[in-house]
C-alpha cells in the first residue's frame, strides 16, 4: 500500500519537504477517542528541534484537523491532519547533485526527474511530524488501557546508557525528558559528542531501545504478520533507521541455547520468564513479558564537509559541501517518532484481535 | 493479512508440524513461468538435515503441486503445493509444558488450549520448507533475470566467516554449499562449535549475511513499503529470526557522517557508491548497488538440558528436558529459507513496479 | 488480492475443474469454532447436482481438512479443505474452441495459452463447491449468534415465485429444500421450464433473492467498503453472476422519493422502517432492518445446440456443440453457493468491527 | 480498507459536508502523468448542479493540489487535494431527526453519536466532486491510451433513452453535455419530470447505463477479484446506488442460453462476439469487447414532503419536512461520478496486470 501502514488502523501519508502542507490521513479510529491537543502537542515538542545538537530550521508545525474531529473526539471517520512548511526555502537544493546517502539519487531512479527534490521531497523526515500527530492519538489511547511506551538512546558514538532498571518508572522519567537518556553521566557526554560532530561539520547516530509495557499476551500472527514482522515493517519507514531487533537481538549470535533461553516461572500467580532475550514475543506473539527492541540510526547523512558525488542529470562527477540548515544527529528528535510509530502499530494490531471499539472501551 | 505475505504475487502458508500436510498457495504468478522440480528440489536439498550438525528426523518432503501448474509451466492460476508430513511422532509432545523460548506459551494466550501445539504446530520450521519450495520458483525466475542471491552464515558464537570479495563468485560458491561460509577454516570451526553443543545437548544461533546482486535501482517505495520494511516484514516471519540490518547495520551507531555516507562516482559509465554502508537502499528504494543485510537466529530453542518452566494448563512451575529430535543448529539449513523469501519479496516489489509479466519476459 | 477475499477473516481458493484437487484455506477464524461435517455436508449437498435440472457429472465431494482443525474445532489456525476431483474428463474439452459466454477466450487472453482450460479450468463452478464448504463455517457460526440467511429463486425464465412473508419461517423452509422456492405451483413451473430446456440442450438462468435476518446495525463502511461493496465484491466472484442489486434495486428508477424512502418508526421499542427499499442497508451501514438483495445468473453458457464460435489458436471461425456433462440451469445450485459466500463476507465485516473471538462467543 | 479504494493505484477519501475541507489522497501514479487542470475542471463542471433540475446549493469546488504534483505532473508520490466547504450552513442540520433513506440513523448506529451528521457529513454526496477531481487524472491518462468511457441516463421514472449506435460517436457527445442522454426527445421529457417532481417537493432516481472502448483483453481476475467485482466495489461507493449490473444483466433472467450466449466470430482480423449479453466480461476478464454496466440510483432521499421518522436520540416517533438546499435528482450529476470512479478501478486494475508507468507510456 505505499504511503499506507496498517490494516484495521491505518495511516497514510501525504505531502513534500518544502510544499505548501505535509499531512495524513488516519482511518480505522473508533469513534469517541479523545483527540488531546494538548497531549499531542507534547509529543511534538519532544520531536521539536533545540539547541546545538539539532537543525536550526524552525517549524511552528502547527496542526490543522480537517476532519474526523468533533468537540476534541474521534468522529470515527478519516481524521485528517495538514502542517504547514512555513519555512521552505528549496532555492536550498536547486540543483542535480546527488547529496550522498540520501535517497536523492534513488529518488531519481524511481521518479525519473519528476520528482520535488528539494529537501528530500517526499523522503524528508519533516513527514516524520505526521506520524507523531497521529500516533500520538493512539499513543494516548494506549496509555488509557495500561500499555505504556518508552525509549532511551542506548548507545551513541561507542557511548552506551545504563541499563532499564525499573522499567515503568524509567519509562515516565524518559517521556519527561527532550534528550531520552537514564543516566545524567550519558547524556552529558553525548550531548557533547553531538555538538562536537556539530562542530566539525560532521553527524552522528545511535541505538533506540524500545520497552513497551503492559501489552496483552497473545497479540500477533504466527508466520507473515508476526509481531515483529508488524512492528520492523512500521520502524524501516523511518528514514535513516537501518536495523530493527528484539530482545537480545544480534547479541543471540554468539550465545548457546541454555542461556539464550527464557526459563518460565509464576510469579504472583502471573507467568513470567526470568530473562527476557526475546524481547517479549515468541512465535511472533506477545507473551505477556515487556517488548524490548532496538533500532539502529545512522548518522545524518547532510555533512557540511566536502563530499564525492554526482550531478544526477548531466552524470558528472562532482564534490558536495551541504548547506543548509541540518541535524547533527536526529536520534533525539526520532524518539518520539519510534515511540508513536509504535503505538501506531500496536494499536492495529489490537484493533484487529479485538475489534477497533476495544481501544476507547 | 496474517498468513498471507505480499501485493501482487501472494504466498500463503497452511499446516501443522504433525498433521497430514503441510504446504501453500503463491497467487499472481504470470503465466509460463518455469516450475522447474530439478531447481526446486536442489533448494530443498539445501533446507534437509544432515550430519550430527541437524535434526535425525528425516522428512522426504516430496512435493505434490495439485494446481496452478502444467507441463512444467505455470497457469498464472493459484499454485498450490504439499508436502506430506510422515515422520510425525505427536506422542513426543504430548503434554502441557511450555518449552523455554518455544511459541507454547505464546500460542496458548492466542489460541487459548485449541491449537495443536505437538512439535510446535503451525509455529513449526517446517512451514519453511513450503517457503523454500515456492520461493526457489521465484528465485530461478529472478536468476533468468539477471538478479542473484547468496547468503553465507556470517558469525556463530564468535566465529567469523570472511568478507564478500568478488560478489557473483562468492553467491555461486555458496549455492552450491549446504553448509555456506566462506571459508574453509571457517566451515571447520563452526562445524565443530556445533557438534560440540549438540554434544552438551546445547545449541547455537548465528547471523546470515545476504547480498542480491542486480536489482534494478528505483524499486521499493518511500515510506512505509520501503523495500527495507518489505524484506524484514518476511524475514521476521521465520522462527528464531530476532533482528534485521542492512548495510552496516547496528554498527552505523559508532560511525560518524563523514564515515558512513556512501559517496557517489561514475565507474565504466554506471552510477556507483565508493561504499556500501546503507545496503543498496536509500529512502527505502533500491540505488542499483548490492543489496547487503544481516539476519540474526538465535540459538535452537529446544535443548536436552533440564530446564525450568511452567504447565500452562495446571499453571503449575515445573522441569523440562526436551528429547525428540533437534537441530543443534538451524542457521545451515535456514539460509535458503531466507534467500527463498527473499526471491519472494523482490518478485512481489518487482511485479509490483514493471507487472508481473515482467517476470517472465 | 486475486483468489483471496476478505480482510480479518480471508478465503483463498485454488484448483482447476479437471486437476487433481480443488480446495481452499480459511484464515482468521477464532479458535475454538465448531468446524461441524454434519452441518457443512447438509450444505454441500444442497449444491449437488440431482434430477433431469442438473448436470450428470457426481462428485463425491468428500472433504478432506488438512489443516487448522482438531477435535472438530477450528485451531484458529489457517484452515484448509481439499476436494478430490474424480469425475475427470479432461479429453472432453481437447480442442481450443472457445465455448460462447464462457471463460476460455477471455481466460485464453489472460494466460496466453498456458491455463488449464478443460471444464474451465480455474473458472470452473466446481470451485464453488470450497466456497460452500469453507463458508458453512461461518454460516453455522453466524446462525449461533442469531444471524440467519435465506435465499429463494425470485424468477426464471418469466416465472415468479411469491414474495417472502414471514422471513424466519420462510428461511427455514428455504433452508430445508434442494429447489429453493416459496411457492409450490411456482416450483413446479420452474422445474418443468428447466427440463423443458434440457430437452431443448438449452439452458436458463435466474434471479435469486437473499434475505439476511438478526444482522447488528451499524456494520460497513461509509465510502468504498460499503456493505453493499463487500457483499457484491463476493458475489460477483461466482461465475455466472451478472448482477447484484439490494432492496428495490432497479426498480428504484422508476419511483419517486416519496414512494421510495423507507420512513422510520418504533415498534415495540424497536426502529424500524415502514417499507424497505433500501435493503436494510444505507449509507453503506446496515440500519438493523433485514438485509435483502438480488442476484442475478445467467443461464448456463453451456448448451447442446450449435453455436458460432472461433478457434482461438488457430484463429478460424467454427462451429460447436458442446456436449460433455452440463447443467440445464445452475440457479438451484448457486443457491447455497449465494448464502455461504455472504455468511463469509459478513463474518469477516462483523470481525472487523467487533474482533474476530466475537464470532465464538 | 474502509476509506481507501485500490490496489496498485489507491483513492482515499476524508471530510464532511460541512466541516472545513473535503479532499483525498491517491496513490500509486507513475510520475510524468499529465495532471490538467483544464480537464480535470471540464468533469468538475458535469458534477456542477445548474438549473432547476439541481440543488441551489454552489460551491466553487476550487481544487487545491497540496502534494504530489510539480510543473502540471505527477510526482509519483502521493497526490493530495483540498476542496474547501464554502457555502456550509450546519444549522440547516441542528436536530436529531433520522432523514428517512439518508445514514443518519445507520450512521448513528455505527458512531454513537460521535459522527458529524450535518448534511449527512462523511456520508455526503459532497465527497464524490474529490472523486471526479482526482479520478478524471485517471480518465484522461486511459483517453492517452485509448480506452474511452462514456455514461448516459438509460431510464428515469419510466422514460428510456435510445440505444447506444455509434459506441466512440455517443461516448464523444455524452461526454460534452451536461445532461447525458443520446435522444434530444428524451432529454426534454426527462427534464421536465424531474423539474416536475421538484415543483412537487419530490424526487427522482434513474439508471445509468455505461460503456468503456478499448479496455484490452485480459485484465481482471477468475475468482475474487474479477473486473464485475472491482467496479462494482467501487460504483457501490457512491451514495444511492443500489443495483449494478453487466450487459443484459437482470434481463438475463428471461433468457435462454441460445439467446443469451454471446457467439464469437472474426471481423476484420479480430476477435468478436455477434451479441454482448455479457458486457465484454466473461469469467471476470474482459475480452475485449464493450465493457457495458448498469447503475441504478434510487430517488434522491432529500424531499420536501412530510415523512415519519424518529428523533434516535430522544427515541421518539417524529415528522420531518426537509428543508436546506436539495437535488430533486443526482442522476445528472452522478454521470461523471461514475465515469471517474470507473477510470480509477480500471486504471488499478490495468496498473496491477502491466505495471504503473505503462498508464504513462
Amino acid at each position: 500500500m505505499k504511503n499506507t501502514l496498517g490494516t484495521s488502523i491505518t495511516l497514510t501519508l501525504f505531502g513534500e519537504s518544502h510544499g505548501q502542507y505535509i499531512g495524513g490521513v488516519l482511518d480505522g479510529l473508533p469513534p469517541g477517542l479523545p483527540i488531546d491537543l494538548e497531549y499531542i502537542n507534547k509529543q511534538m515538542l519532544l520531536r521539536r528541534p533545540y539547541g546545538r545538537i539539532s537543525t536550526s530550521r524552525q517549524e511552528a508545525d502547527e496542526l490543522q484537523f480537517i476532519s474526523g474531529v468533533k468537540n476534541g473526539l474521534s468522529e470515527g471517520t478519516p481524521l485528517t491532519v495538514l502542517i504547514r512548511n512555513e519555512n521552505i526555502r528549496p532555492a536550498d537544493y536547486d540543483n542535480n547533485l546527488a547529496r550522498p546517502s540520501h535517497a536523492d539519487y534513488a529518488g531519481q531512479l524511481k521518479y525519473e526527474g519528476y520528482q520535488d527534490g528539494s529537501g528530500g521531497g517526499h523522503f524528508s523526515g519533516r513527514l516524520t511530524a505526521v506520524i507523531v500527530a497521529l500516533g500520538a492519538i493512539l499513543r494516548q489511547a494506549l496509555e488509557n488501557k495500561g500499555i505504556m511506551i518508552g525509549s532511551h538512546i542506548k548507545r551513541l558514538y561507542g557511548i552506551e546508557d545504563r541499563n532499564f532498571e525499573d522499567y515503568m518508572k524509567d519509562i515516565i522519567t524518559l517521556n519527561g525528558k527532550r534528550f531520552a537518556v537514564l543516566s545524567a553521566e550519558t547524556d552529558e557526554q553525548m550531548t557533547r559528542a553531538i555538538e562536537q560532530a556539530a562542530g566539525e561539520k560532521d553527524s552522528l547516530g545511535g541505538i533506540l531501545e524500545t520497552v513497551i509495557l503492559g501489552l496483552p499476551g497473545g497479540v500477533g500472527e504466527p508466520v507473515f504478520d508476526s509481531l515483529e514482522s508488524s512492528l520492523a515493517h512500521g520502524l524501516f519507514a523511518i528514514g535513516g533507521v537501518k536495523g530493527v531487533s528484539f530482545g537480545a537481538g544480534f547479541a543471540l549470535a554468539d550465545m548457546k541455547g541454555s542461556e539464550a533461553n527464557d526459563q518460565l516461572a509464576i510469579r504472583d500467580g502471573r507467568v513470567v520468564t526470568l530473562t527476557n532475550h526475546n524481547g517479549g514475543i515468541n512465535g511472533g506473539i506477545s507473551n505477556g513479558m515487556p517488548v524490548i527492541f532496538s533500532t539502529v540510526i545512522k548518522p545524518t547523512p547532510s555533512i557540511g564537509k566536502k563530499q564525492k558525488t554526482i550531478d544526477y542529470v548531466k552524470m558528472t562527477e562532482e564534490e558536495i559541501e551541504i548547506s543548509g540548515r541540518h541535524d547533527p544527529a536526529i536520534i533525539h528528535r526520532a524518539r518520539v517518532v519510534v515511540d508513536c510509530l509504535s503505538a501506531l502499530v500496536l494499536a492495529d494490531v489490537l484493533a484487529q484481535r479485538y475489534g477497533s471499539l476495544w481501544l476507547r472501551s
